[in-house]
């Protein structure tokens, strides 16, 4: 069987990525092989900066650069108001609706007994310490809609009972845009029991 | 809006990977953020090592390591039998199933007028060249059963008229295993055409 081992071992790395089998990844691996030059120097100096340059903030939890946290060192946003998410990108998808501008708390991960993920393995401990030592009127509990960020959710509402601190979480209901008639049946029942009276803001 | 720019630029260096769209990409960088030192080391060592190291035959136009050509340096190989493919891929599947142990030609594309693919564009003059100089007694045209390929397996075959060599095509018909009311039409039609006597090897 012929190999060339060093396309072999691209190969191999390629497959780590999420969602990458092996016939994806060799087509990744050709494609790399045709590649102009300067753009796999761009693709090897991106994966070097990356691997040197981002560190996790040791405050909140979110990647930033430089050692510069993209949240925690900006004296601009609002410090009384905290939103938990459970990864990094999903602190991005609030920054983009530009309708908050508060802190944020990253767990980086989800509470999943199924999976054996407990307290001490995402940022809860973090979390905890941060609403001691710090001013915050309002936490926003922002984990996924679905088993694992509800588990987490619930259990962080239960740790924050102490807190003299207001704990919300986002609402559940239709997407817009969405048709009423494909909407899951969970998402219908949420919707319902969270209806509001109209005119209400 | 938060940016940071170490993940922008692997983020945009991933999505020239084929079918890697903005959101495939963005989840394959935060994985990579997420990876142990080594892997990342590992990662970025064999695309610079697939740089340096690989390059394409001077003579048949297959990937080669180092120099030196897995099927031109086999001094084993039968030298009287070309299978001509559009791919390196296409001649790894031929080594795949251990029954040909002849040479290759990889053209490294296929003829195609829309795309304004021509003849100097893929490696047809130095194919020529070697069944000029060569003493092949079979070539055997393997390029992809679709249009494009067929149009290049349909030129080639005028252009190897003139020379004393017997010129093949790969069979069409049913995959093995396959269903027959599943086949496609086309599928069909050359099965039906390139049926063969029961008993005839």
């Amino acid at each position: 069987m012929i190999e060339l081992e060093t396309i072999t071992k691209l190969i191999e790395s390629l497959r780590k990525l999420p969602g990458v089998g092996i016939k994806t990844a060799e087509r990744m691996a050709y494609q790399i092989l045709e590649m102009k030059e300067e753009h796999i120097n761009d693709f090897v100096l991106a994966m070097n900066n990356v691997k040197s340059r981002i560190k996790k903030c040791p405050i909140c939890g979110s990647y930033m650069e430089d050692d510069l946290c993209p949240f925690c060192n900006d004296m601009e946003r609002d410090s009384s108001s905290l939103v938990v998410v459970s990864y990094f990108k999903d602190a991005l998808a609030f920054e983009k609706i530009k309708k908050y501008y508060g802190l944020y708390h990253v767990l980086n991960g989800s509470l999943s007994p199924s999976k054996g993920i407990g307290i001490a393995d995402i940022n809860i401990p973090s979390l905890l310490k941060r609403i001691e030592e710090g001013h915050f009127k309002e936490i926003i509990l922002a984990t996924d809609p679905n088993v694992e960020g509800e588990t987490t959710a619930l259990y962080l509402n239960k740790l924050l009972e102490k807190y003299n601190v207001t704990v919300t979480r986002l609402a559940y209901g239709l997407p817009m845009g969405a048709q009423l008639d494909y909407a899951d049946e969970l998402t219908l029942i949420r919707a319902l029991e969270g209806r509001n009276k109209v005119g209400k803001d």
